[in-house]
């Protein structure tokens, strides 16, 4: 059983996967819980470039790096899990490369799908929960974790970069679309819920859908 | 100005770059030789998880972690000298990938094309020499570099591993193949001539083809 979260950031997935993993853990489930990049030695080594600030890479090589350790990950560590009849939990997976590199940078959405198609050997979620919220209130919640005390009020907003609003506003409509071309995958939640509401709504839904 | 060399290994493309670049430079031009993975401080990076051999990387991460590398090495050194004038020359190209990888390990020649089209901005070598040459011996110019005293006569060569005959006939019929789909581009070359009589042609070609 492989589970994907996926939303912009701040939309709450890393608070929802600890308590979901924990809920999971404690109903005697073998989980392992997983976050791109990273994750074999190779791929951390990959990753070790991407978060490097030391030099530049262009957009193009970020998505070649990122897929090359997803590629690593996929192979050496979820399908053999999966196979094992271990559950799997990723804090996003393919579908924020396009969401976005496709619809917010703007790359060939079927190159991308190529790409993805590859880089995964064909790996699709069993289920993808998406926590639904506006960029504006995401970034709020990004701001309000942060150490800087900014207010989000008003013309305050305004005064952020509109380009960055504008990009999450893309992102979001690209999850619509993916959403959209793939309703028996996803679940929206809607992340404004309490943490223990949407908590509650995803383990009801995993009840649901999976046998044991 | 563009040139690339290709051809399987051992056909004696460094040779010839090494007799070219000297040539090109004693005629007062500017002349810049590269060879893939590396170039540029992220892609040098790269390059060190590709050859490093404490770890394992997919064929598949392979391939993506190389196109990184070529995508930082395009933009950031290839694409500026062009643009200033200079004169390039690659050590292999694009064309390596699509005989190896694809026609070689069998990987989707349309995916491929895309991957190699995104990673290189869509850039084409002006001109591809190609030094064709035998697999059978182009192995035994390999062994004979090599320390190991190797003499392939006969039922020698039959001793060696068959599939890695079989591997870089495909790789020759590749490049074959990708000659046929590019006359314009690429001039082929009998590897077995002397290398001054190579490099003598080189020469004439690009005088030919040349404006200056």
């Amino acid at each position: 059983m492989l589970i994907t979260f996926e939303g912009i950031d701040g939309a709450g997935k890393s608070t929802q996967i600890t308590r979901l993993v924990n809920h999971i853990m404690s109903q005697g489930v073998d989980v392992l819980s997983l976050r791109e990049p990273g994750g074999t030695e190779a791929a951390e080594k990959i990753r070790t470039i991407l978060l490097d600030n030391s030099h530049k890479i262009s957009p193009i090589g970020e998505l070649l790096l990122f897929s090359a350790s997803r590629a690593e990950l996929v192979q050496d560590v979820i399908k053999p899990a999966l196979r094992e009849g271990r559950t799997v939990i990723l804090d996003r997976f393919f579908d924020s490369t396009t969401a976005y590199q496709g619809y917010g940078r703007g790359i060939d959405l079927e190159l991308l799908q190529s790409i993805i198609s590859f880089s995964t050997c064909g790996l699709i979620p069993d289920i993808t929960f998406y926590l639904a919220i506006e960029p504006e209130e995401a970034l709020k919640r990004k701001f309000a974790k942060s150490s800087i005390p900014l207010k989000f009020e008003g013309d305050e907003l305004d005064r952020m970069e509109r380009s960055g609003i504008d990009f999450y506003r893309n992102v979001q409509k690209g999850y619509q679309e993916i959403m959209r071309l793939n309703p028996e995958r996803f679940v929206s939640i809607n992340a404004l819920e309490s943490i223990t509401v949407i908590h509650h709504h995803i383990t009801k839904i995993l009840r649901e859908r999976l046998p044991s």
